[in-house]
């Protein structure tokens, strides 16, 4: 069975888009998807030309198109709402009931205004974000006083999009430092990481995925083979073990659930929502 | 008046709280907010310590806590909703629908499964990552044929953060080079980015604001003055109408939007959902 779906927003539809997906994720093995994204539908015309595509498809398709959306203001919306789909109104469905528990009306305002306040969040995530990319490498330690934590783990294990994913998701100062093959065996902090070492947060993985990994970037080397990998894993868990320091294994998790399983397990509060 | 936030989640939370944040956000003038998220609630107990964690809020704040959620599993969310709470639910208001337009049940599947194809997402990932990381200085211009986009623009402008954004969201490889005073007056495009013209996209700002972004970095350097700043607009601009290079204003926008509207503009797919 094919479906057209369709994320519609008067902002990114980015939110629409996740939130669909995690709904259509429920329904792939029997059904052939197909998604388009409709950004910033924020005036009339380009509400009436999305009508026009959604319709186009339902046409295609012999079959309702499914429309995810977010769109705050309620005169767009019902243009949309005019299309011949099914529509999934990720916004007005809450919006009731929250008028009716807290008492007080919708601002039906669209994205976020420009305050002081955002002007700040905007600094401190470009901040962390260039904290993550000047502390990614380990070529110095000398700014981890600054850090909120530093992820420390061999080469290819996840830490720089872990790192920089803190940083842009949450505005959390990361710093990230690899163990090379010239730390081992017997792996010593160096000071900066020892002076900090209650910042420090572990990762692992298995030794055969990163043999794949490192067997991409590098074919064949010394550096990608699967003895080399087993030795470095094994040289960072006794490390960890007997530093204390908190691990987790990157294997099968996305970057995003190994962000906030870090922070989750570590108190790190996020500095921007 | 005060009110408690729960996003809750069986994963990261981070969808409740992308679209719960939306919502409140229409209420924010009027009530003050306070945000917890509970990640990771995959069992009974730890559904069981969330109730309790709720309904001390409510007791405290002598006011219903509202719940932001994406529970995907019956049992787990029915003993969240047992808690003194105003539920908000982000999945299964739309699964009975969807079940019904589609005619299929739904698996009530937690998370990606960790198949072939997830895999082969998160190297297109990471590999979009790395380029993005490697590519993004301006040092050397030899992969720009690999690129998807290249940004273009003065030094603090935005470009690093979104071509980051790219990456990590979109899986789009995106490199990013910066004109710097060497560059100016008359700017010059570089055997790399002339080759490459029709990937070029342009980011300018407001130089007022550009010059507060640079003092922050470099307080009272000529690379901070307002005077500077002008000049690199002006430069940078004039390049952009010379050469037919589409441009964006990055003046008041957010990474998300900037990527988004690149994207949108150029046509450009995204390479992962």
């Amino acid at each position: 069975m094919k479906r057209t779906v369709f994320f519609i927003s008067d902002r990114t539809g980015i939110t629409a888009e996740m939130l669909g997906h995690s709904l259509t994720a429920q329904f792939e093995d029997e059904v052939d998807f197909t998604y388009h994204t409709i950004p910033f539908v924020d005036d009339e015309d380009k509400a009436f030309a999305a009508v026009t595509r959604i319709n186009q498809a339902a046409h295609r398709d012999g079959n309702k198109p499914i429309v995810f959306e977010t769109i705050v203001q309620p005169k767009i919306r019902s243009i949309v709402q005019s299309s011949q789909a099914v529509l999934m109104d990720f916004f007005h469905t809450y919006i009731d009931p929250l008028e009716a528990e807290l008492g007080v009306h919708s601002s039906f305002r669209v994205g976020k205004s420009h305050s002081t306040d955002d002007l700040q969040a905007y600094d401190t995530r470009m901040n962390a974000v260039n904290f993550a990319l000047n502390n990614d490498d380990g070529a110095t330690t000398q700014h981890y006083d600054q850090a909120d934590i530093i992820l420390v783990g061999p080469s290819r294990c996840g830490k720089t999009p872990t790192s920089l994913y803190m940083a842009m998701q949450f505005g959390i100062f990361a710093a990230n430092y690899p163990f090379t093959e010239e730390d081992m065996p017997n792996i010593k902090l160096r000071p900066g990481l020892a002076r900090n070492v209650d910042k420090l947060y572990g990762l692992t993985i298995d030794p055969m995925r990163l043999h794949e990994i490192r067997n991409e970037r590098r074919p064949n080397s010394r550096y990608s083979s699967l003895q080399q990998c087993m030795l470095e894993v094994r040289e960072v868990e006794s490390l960890y073990r007997k530093e204390g320091i908190p691990v987790i294994n990157t294997t099968s998790r996305s970057v995003e659930e190994l962000a906030v399983k870090i922070m989750s397990d570590t108190g790190i509060e996020r500095r921007i929502y």
